[in-house]
């Protein structure tokens, strides 16, 4: 059975497979200070155009927002996110155990508006009573968005031009980072993404690796004693070289962008094929994932042949689903489903 | 340069890296829910003579037991433990993070004493004041302790026994278990672990996994909606395959425990090698780790050629420190150690 | 200069006073365990019709709300409640604090539909990922509201039937309840109160008292140790009989109705006046929160003679404003405010 | 019966009572912003020698201690405090539940020694692990201890100096702290207190108040925010009249040391009457609270005459009990108290 259903299916690149075997015996110290941490650290603060970034990794997205936002607000200070950020919806409460609201504005296909943001920023400052509110003390975005959509760099710039003005982090999920710098007619790069936010992080997980997050600080400093919470959140990984050399690797010849750029192809070939078909698309992604309008019938009929994501109800007779290709997506599963649509 | 500094040095075993490459392309669903962690449960509940044991898969050791005390007690409970316990000391705080209070027993080579628990549990219900006070809620052990010591089966019977009477649970830390297991001399099993512990886990971090704990519980039920609280500490891993596939490995054809017996072997060969040449022990470990005395001479003199622990100061003159032999550690390593030693 | 700022101006209905002085030197024991904090529970269990309710004194809103709510929810459990209640905007993230998150519906005019709450209900167990989701674990509303308005007796029927259905409490904060029951034209009691929500508090603050606050626990036994978790949020009163001694009188001879019933009067008159002048009000609102829409010229001229809030810009020439009665509101006072309107 | 059992059974200085009466219907802005509030304040900064203290009211002492630990500390910082601190016992883990751990000290009849913190603070930075480790953040000290006993102004000056030398503030609980001003023999005085730590609390609801800590930062600010932050945590008080009406009542003509010589006075009648028929001290305390041993069949003849604390068993047959005077102790019930000795 075909299976379009997520971008963590499969394991790991094997180019970091390669590398595990060629350095599994030798011996490093734990805890994230080897060699190999240090070289990958070095090559992202290089393709960031950032020497003096901060660099640090996890091993998984919810960990990671739990841990940038808890440790870069103080303890009265909530996040700022769109109503369907993620970490507004599918952490299980993580941003709340760690004791922090989430503040929320409209999701515009995904996307924070920086109108929307100043006047929420302002209006708290405004309101008599903001000793009794919760003060937004950092403000999170996701890049692709949760629905794959992408912020251009214009509006990435009035953002961040917006949490300068408050003094506050802009913090950027980038989760599915490889796959929205290699989309079609996007005009952010990775050094845009470190210029024009104060903290984010390229993910692993969805792009190749294994697992692991690469969380990088350009803007702000990265808290002091970063290891000691991160131990705290039972996050620190007594292993850390294997964060270190899959990041080094992923960061090695560009593979971090050849295997974004694969999902990229391959989703760009379904989409025509779901044009040709005359299907009409339900949210109009430019990255790995696509959001079809699907009759209920042909739901029914394709999940004989194909794992996909249920996305929503239309109306009586249809359906959103999604279809997600990734790293490791082989253009003839693409085209096998094509023909199947 | 020799190194004997930690079991958590190397990779992986060889046998769970070639499983990797196997199944790397292979396509499964996330979040543990796949064939290859349902496999790795079964095969540790056969291992531990229980078929109704839940099965859980985490990332760490600090992670897995901030997890089982803030889910297994209520918001007012604390745990109790020895004062040299791992959740006392070097957790930088994740209980306390997590809510709940360390109760301290005294230490007796790093083992906790079932009279003086007995003695603490019942001080709490005869106290007019308790409701002032922190319950205890659950116990921690762990097996082999901090210093590489082990709990008879005696011993874990009578804090076994102490545990039911107040109706709380035994829950027995196992990061080194494998090396626990095959000590010389010691008379308790993995089936003993598993009747004599209400919930435990079977450490992959320090034998022979990337990472990874299997956490198993055996006389208290997994928590209700356990997955969500452990999305919610941000411990859940996408690729929760990597996890199932390493611990299968590791309960086929018994590869666990072979490698616990290569740290046991070369650590009897170290400690032989020890004694012949006159040294002596700050603490007779029966397991991975070895804790000697030596002059602050002959310590300075050994930093040039070998990387330890430095464990603490005895007097002007001497000083404890730590060797540790692991999974990987080769007979040859051991023999060129004695050498310079 | 007059004030109807707030229902908190002043300090104690001088029956309560002249009882703290009558019992000043008596002895009794601390914490809540003395006789006038059992009186005081008896006659308010007599008040609401149910002589098993369970009842509790605390010294505040914002640390009841976030007891109740921590207290009989999970760790994975979140609170429902509409976007203005009070919980989710003005308790400076004291339920996130506590680690839980507060799950947001329209407000109706302060109210929650149950129809709405139903469907976030469905929604949440129809989700496949509701694992990764915060659970709904209980119900809050406020009677009034914060805008002044009230149920009706069918509308906490709705809700209540809702809740049942989903097996989650019904919590109402009674901050102002004494004058949302004396309220012309409402048709809820005390004994709905009790009968149509799972846990609610009975206001003293605002109502007459110096501070205080009745939690009563109707349809939801009252948490294990709950004396245990409300010493270990810092709200443990070491003079209970404090709280005793004020409840107790409130609840004699019906004071706590007709302190209630003297704002509802005054507000009333005052309501007539506005009417009489011309003004239009912002929000039709029954109890003793009187919000209207006046021209930002006439709200100038009135700062310089009475105190009262500002509740939000209309348009480029309009503001609403808010008058509150009290307890203690003299209806000289309202004479006196209506002439210079 | 006559009771000796606690220096809370009665209500409040009559004074104090009085003042409530007067001021009654006056109305005032909430939330500590009134006048009441900022004269107290004015008094004891006065009262303190220091016109630049930040004075912040609340309404008990485990609310205080928590509020104080939780906002002057880092999240990954701990409290240090003897085994016997109040925050280390009988606080229902206040302390860990807003995410602190204490770190333990050996307590010398309730006093912290400071050698031995510079040990254990120096001890945390010289750990090559540290950064697993909680950080000492905070040094918590009661004067008079929970035992009773007093800090000398040497005693303080050293324990100042350690924390000075490691920047972190040392800060002392008062709950009794009138009563140790007024011990005879103390060469500390409310001057000291405010020069020798860095923030301490008055206590209010032990010596003569209905209820309330006057919260005191000397030497190191009050947190940014800290009102934010009072309301987070559920402590907040809406009529902050009553709290500020009350210390400035007890800081107008002395009367907060006044209070605090009865109890002083009728203790050390009481004591003297205890020497005379022979009894011994299981503690020398030289404030309000006596400790003595005494035969278990004279404890079972007392307990039908007075009311007083079991302290602890001695042997087999005799028993610590404990006896406490209080601002409102009559020298008449000493004296009967004395003859049925």
């Amino acid at each position: 059975m075909l299976s379009f259903i997520n971008d963590y299916c499969e394991g790991v690149a094997p180019e970091i497979l390669k590398r595990l075997e060629e350095t599994n015996l030798i011996k490093t110290v734990g805890y994230g200070m080897d060699e190999y941490c240090e070289s990958a650290a070095e090559k992202i603060r290089t393709a960031c155009g950032n020497e003096d970034a901060g660099v640090y990794f996890l091993t998984g997205g919810t960990q990671t927002n739990m841990l940038v936002i808890d440790t870069l607000t103080k303890p009265y200070e909530g996040v700022v996110a769109t109503v369907e950020g993620h970490v507004n919806t599918h952490e299980a409460g993580a941003i709340e155990y760690s004791g922090h609201k989430v503040l929320t504005l409209p999701s515009h296909e995904g996307k924070m508006d920086a109108k929307e943001l100043k006047e929420l920023l302002a209006g708290y400052y405004a309101d008599d009573n903001y000793e009794h509110m919760v003060a937004p003390g950092i403000v999170y975005i996701s890049h692709p968005t949760e629905l794959g959509t992408l912020y251009s760099k214009a509006e990435l710039q009035d953002l961040h031009a917006v949490c300068a003005e408050y003094k506050i982090p802009l913090y950027l999920d980038g989760a599915r980072l490889g796959y929205g710098l290699m989309a079609e007619g996007t005009d952010v790069t990775l050094e845009d993404v470190a210029k024009l936010t104060d903290v984010f992080y390229i993910g692993g997980t969805k792009v190749g690796a294994l697992f692991g997050e690469a969380l990088v600080f350009t803007g702000w400093p990265m808290p002091y004693r970063f290891n000691t919470m991160v131990k705290q959140h039972g996050a620190m990984v007594a292993k850390g070289r294997i964060l270190g050399l899959q990041f080094d690797t992923l960061f090695t010849d560009g593979l971090y962008f050849k295997l974004g750029e694969n999902a990229i192809r391959t989703a760009a070939r379904l989409k025509e094929g779901l044009k040709e078909k005359g299907y009409t698309f339900f949210i109009d992604s430019p990255t790995n994932q696509i959001f079809v309008t699907v009759t209920n019938e042909k739901k029914k009929e394709l999940e004989d042949k194909v794992v996909f994501s249920f996305w929503g109800n239309i109306d009586e007779d249809h359906t959103a689903i999604r279809f997600v290709t990734s790293w490791a997506t082989k253009m003839e599963d693409v085209e096998e489903l094509i023909r199947i649509l």
